[in-house]
């Protein structure tokens, strides 16, 4: 066989093995039998072995050294691609992944229950193991400004801890001032969502917005989780997950939303790329930015609400009136000092992640001992929140992503929300976008999105889709022009 | 490593691939987008290609060349199953297994057409080429009795023609004898089936029943398909599907307990042969024998109608009333002579089976041509149950099995009513079953089943498990004595 045959072969089993990993987590979160779980993770590791030894074999690692870029953009991003994950699979060592995949199950396990204790000392062990490894990780895979970028480089290929050092104390610094500038933001009454909802009704909503907004339901669907996510099961099978309180309509409704803008990145790849490792996305990053864009700026715009009000009223069965559609677009936008990130609004939710960034960075280097890190926590939270934690379960144990180690992960949120912006203000230029939501018609910014940024999959980083697609190098005033102009179009 | 660890190594495997190719079948049957198919049958090939490739290995095929008889039923049984299994995978020759792929996709649209348009020409083609592929397999395997002998062995291992052509006119003959003596049979009224039935009711009706029987909705679950199966992704992950008709009760109801057999069957398994080869049904017949058994010889009892009638009325919402038990009895034992095997009653059910058996008997042995199919159904059909299809709609081409290349396969169907009333007649000499099925005790009966069936798997062949948990060679007898009790009981 020519390289050419045997590449596409390898990336095809790469991609195949990949959807049915996929398939086996979103069943087990789904509808897989409570007694299943052990059998689950036996099939889940032989798949994960099949897919490290198809990377790590030498079929594989001979055409890869064997190839050269040679000016075709889909060849070489591929090519950089599979350089890139070979990297990661042959710099570190067997005996490092598997010490972490051990550890990660225990400290989970200690931070659910260190959590639930608040006691951070249970957590603690696990954490100084974390960091160790994660430390290594990064000596081993290499930087060239701080440590910590080579842990970002796994979720947002190309960043770097300097240019997020650049960006960061900006973005807190405007967030800041706008909370100066838009005190009403703050004292926004959000009744009107805590009313009683029934579960069909919020299934129907969800149903009736994934089909309102462009989500193809022939090639996904949505089900329920106790945790929402988006998987790529196939290029034409994308499932979402939603939870439900009903007690509370943005859970739902906006965790859908969410989830349905990962779901849109993932059925808007090119079809010169099917098939191929570039049909994914390029960073976390983007990612988010697809999820941030539908949730926040579309489906949190006064224009969007106004154009709802109608569909929910009927679709809830008149637990909202046709009259309460300003009332609506008030409350989904209720900005709050919070302790927890995951309910933070999407105002201070930069901050939230401005502060992980800063402890992470500052364990990766060693200026800062995990012993340390609630006592830093709530320095931080003091001084970018202007709230303390009342104990560390509301603090620095409230998120799970240290304990599965994934440092380095936290700050592709905030890279989403300014991406969105970047791309909402490019998009502005192209569409009337605010007249578009007014009217329900979400065609014209979908295939704006498409052509702008899903089609590309990862053939452009997440730094050359940006300038691409907005002329323009990553920054964060189109995020606080953007928070500015909705705020005062809500009169607050 | 020793030959046992390498044994157990490729047996692990080849159970995992297994439960991954069944769990791909189950999400396409049940939640799978539509627009995934096509990926899907790639997934399922992938396995199906790393399956055949590991049993066809030389570390296999040496590894159990190597192997002798030591005395140790399970070492002896699993030796004796993955010899049957190597033969199967080594005699027929690829180019023959790819044919029949390709063909039975092309012939299950062809026949699904032919249905639809009743028109047997358009079948014909696609079942000439299907039989000479069925006649060539047959060689390839041998045979000793006759040619049929080679196919039948696949899904009722051990069975043979020669057995059948004793048991089935002896059956025939002895179903027409019951319906002579029961003429009251053919003459109850189900209408009260036939009330509007609510879905949630149905399901939770099906819960209800899968709890109080005994199946463990830890270890598995119910879905809604298309056509209800049985699945098993795991040991301890076993799913059932059903089909609701909001017209007609026993649908979803009695489909679920057919299904709950199976997966009973599956769940009880025993631990010493848990991971191996032998936790599974020992024959087609055998499994066929356990979803009869719970749906039949149980729940059409009048002792489990009666027991189940106040149950039926609360979580109906009183479609049925507490006064209607005996009603019910009588509508859910309806014997009539139909022209549909899969709306047939237990009673003339086995007379569909000894009509298919013969024609593909003759097919095989080359003394019944395809084209003349049509013809000889009808002929048997009025011999067999008294009436002649108005066309080949509802004669000849009703079922999908020879479009799917599963010739050999229908006498497991009956077999499954043999084995059923064979085990409840054993059963009956240990336990009062009327008598606890009155009082809605499932788990004396459930645990005479465990102990004399589940937990072999195929330790034992059928007909060794048959002789050990009955004390008798397989007959007819129990059947038809059952039959007349029931009935006599029911005062028909």
């Amino acid at each position: 066989m020519d390289p050419a045959t045997v590449w596409q072969k390898i990336e095809s089993e790469i991609i195949l093995l990949e959807h049915l990993i996929e398939l086996l987590g979103w069943d087990q979160e789904t509808y897989m039998p409570a007694a299943a779980v052990t059998e689950r993770a036996e099939q889940g590791a032989y798949l994960q072995g099949r897919l490290h030894r198809l990377w790590t074999s030498d079929e594989t690692r001979n055409l890869i050294e064997s190839q050269t870029d040679n000016g075709d953009p889909i060849h070489d991003a591929r090519l950089r691609l599979f350089r890139r994950e070979l990297k990661r699979r042959v710099c570190l060592p067997q005996e490092l992944v598997e010490r972490k995949a051990r550890l990660v199950v225990q400290a989970q396990a200690a931070w659910a229950q260190a959590r639930k204790e608040s006691r951070f000392a249970l957590f603690l062990p696990h954490l100084r193991e974390l960091v160790d490894i994660a430390r290594t990780t990064s000596q081993l895979l290499g930087w060239e400004d701080h440590p910590y970028t080579a842990l970002l480089d796994e979720y947002e290929p190309g960043a770097t801890t300097s240019e997020l050092d650049r960006l960061f104390p900006l973005l807190a610094a405007g967030i800041n001032q706008f909370l100066e500038r838009h005190p009403g933001a703050l004292s926004l009454d959000n009744q009107i969502l805590k009313r009683r909802w029934r579960k069909a009704d919020l299934a129907e909503l969800n149903h009736f917005v994934l089909r309102s907004m462009g989500f193809d339901l022939q090639r996904g669907r949505l089900d329920e989780t106790t945790h929402p996510f988006c998987t790529t099961l196939g290029a034409d099978d994308i499932r979402l997950t939603t939870r439900y309180d009903l007690n509370f309509l943005p859970t739902s409704l906006y965790g859908t939303i969410h989830e349905m803008g990962h779901g849109l990145y993932e059925q808007g790849f090119g079809k010169e790329i099917q098939g191929t490792i570039l049909a994914r996305g390029t960073s976390l990053g983007i990612h988010e930015s697809q999820s941030r864009f539908w949730e926040n700026m579309i489906a949190r715009s006064p224009e969007w609400v106004s154009w709802f009000t109608p569909h929910l009223s009927r679709l809830s069965h008149h637990v909202v009136s046709l009259t309460e559609g300003k009332d609506l677009a008030l409350a989904v936008n209720k900005v709050e000092r919070s302790l927890i990130r995951v309910e933070a609004d999407e105002v201070t939710y930069s901050l939230h992640i401005i502060l992980r960034y800063g402890l992470e960075k500052d364990l990766l280097s060693a200026t800062l001992a995990p012993e340390n890190v609630p006592e830093a926590w709530n320095h931080a939270s003091q001084e970018l929140l202007g709230i303390t934690p009342g104990n560390d379960a509301e603090g620095c144990l409230q998120d799970i992503h240290w304990s599965m180690g994934g440092l380095g992960y936290f700050p592709t949120y905030a890279l989403g929300n300014l991406y969105a912006a970047q791309f909402r203000q490019a998009m502005k230029r192209d569409l009337p976008l605010q007249d578009l939501v007014a009217r329900g018609e979400f065609q014209p910014v979908l295939d704006w999105l498409r052509n702008s940024v899903h089609r590309w999959g990862s053939v452009l980083s997440a730094r050359e889709l940006v300038r691409q697609a907005t002329g323009q190098e990553l920054g964060v005033q189109p995020f606080l022009d953007y928070l500015d102009e909705k705020y005062q179009a809500l009169g607050v």
